[in-house]
């Protein structure tokens, strides 16, 4: 991120060591002062009071599909997405000297990371009760003051939290890979020939209506890279659809085509247009 | 269900007192042995090792959207689905006399109910530590035991553990609705003039692709009542399409569209023609 006032502030999910954490680091490198936060909720909460300037948060993982609390977050805010990072995600399981001596009863980490390592946690401990936390660090954080607890966490909370790493990379998948979004009251960036579009539909339930809201996109050939459904919230069983499309929103065709699709649907809310991230 | 062998057994999300159980006793009036298990996947394996006839698992709720294990265990799967069933969902607050009388200082449930609360909560009880656990049921047990635990639940997992109702009706949304299916290895049902199908695409990782395995779909008339897309799993950041729609793989329409979609995608599995259900 460049145009960083030297004071600004990052909301992002804590406590310290989360991946999140990991992933504002990357993103704002110069940044020192951190506001770690609860739940995804608070993230954009932070950063439409003003506590702080932009918010991390995950959007995405590659094995385990859309974090839909940082979805759901989208609907009702005003925050613009200015940014991506796609982070890959090494998961290790991590204790204290004392519960590898006295032997894990208990695995905890955030239910994604569970989901991530469920292979792996089925072959070698299919018999350990799993506990789902907050998030990761926090499992870390339990790992270190409670004998018997393992944590699922990476490798800034183990020595965060003085763990040892009992085992590396313990994810089934070894493309793992999460993808964040840093948000805020951005203006919109300009056009870099590269760019990613994230809007959100709400469409009229009718039959067809998807399919007719996707035409414009397919005839002026702009790619979309992930449509997601959530409940509207505003009637049982209507959607919203989230899209991410490859091209900026000055593109004249992703213009074009965006105009066309507000004709037929009850509201288009444009998310912002941002630089596609490159993997790892 | 017709046809149900008098010693069948079904499965179901336990422990006793879910409302997947609830939602399994009205699929089932006349079936007296019942398997609780632990989680949605032991339901699938329940089923497919002969433990039990049949299973019950939540796949949507109108406020919080799909019940991601579910749809992932079908990728695995050759079970079929049989049925379908909406209920409506009622939370409570429960807790015992004991804890209403030291005050409550933590709310348990499953994360789903928890979401599907999450506006009244913010307004009653903003403070309280939240604490996801693996059904609504296993809440009001630990409940039942734990001072200072309050739990959300259905009113037959209060009657069941013996517990106060504090405060009923306290879901966000006031047309709180689960859908539930049953699966088995089932025959295929006939047509009865208003079907439901149930497909899972897995299509080319390529611009358009999404549009063109919808074309048919639309082309023949056929409604898509759902569109959920769930990472395939087989390289990152490629997906899997979940479609419901109307109709019976028997009726002419739909068995063109899926002819023609299986001209165009890698693998199209069919789970299975039901009838459609009626909300409450």
């Amino acid at each position: 991120m460049s145009d960083q006032p030297s004071a600004a502030t990052v909301a992002f999910l804590g406590p310290a060591g989360t991946y999140s954490h990991a992933a504002a680091i990357k993103l704002f490198p110069e940044i020192t002062r951190w506001l770690p936060v609860a739940d995804i909720q608070e993230v954009f909460s932070a950063v439409e009071c003003g506590k702080a300037h932009w918010g991390v948060v995950p959007v995405e993982n590659s094995s385990e599909g859309s974090v839909l609390p940082t979805l759901d977050g989208f609907v009702q805010s005003q925050l613009c997405i200015c940014a991506e990072l796609l982070l890959r995600i090494e998961h290790c399981l991590i204790a204290t000297e004392a519960t590898v001596v006295s032997g894990i009863k208990t695995i905890a980490s955030h239910q994604q990371s569970l989901g991530q390592c469920r292979q792996w946690l089925k072959q070698h401990y299919p018999d350990l009760e799993q506990m789902p936390v907050s998030s990761n660090a926090e499992a870390a954080r339990m790992a270190a003051i409670t004998e018997g607890l393992a944590a699922i966490a990476g490798k800034t909370a183990a020595s965060l939290y003085g763990l040892n790493l009992l085992q590396e990379s313990i994810e089934d998948a070894q493309d793992n890979t999460t993808r964040f979004l840093v948000i805020g009251n951005c203006a919109a960036s300009k056009p870099t020939g590269k760019d990613k579009t994230s809007i959100i539909i709400l469409a009229h339930n009718e039959p067809g209506t998807l399919f007719r809201a996707l035409e414009p996109f397919h005839r002026f050939g702009i790619s979309l890279t992930k449509l997601e459904s959530r409940p509207s919230r505003k009637a049982a069983w209507s959607y919203l659809f989230y899209v991410d499309l490859e091209g900026h929103q000055d593109d004249e065709a992703v213009r074009q085509a965006l105009h066309e699709l507000e004709q037929l649907a009850i509201e288009v809310k444009v998310l912002g247009s941002y630089p596609a991230a490159v993997a790892e």
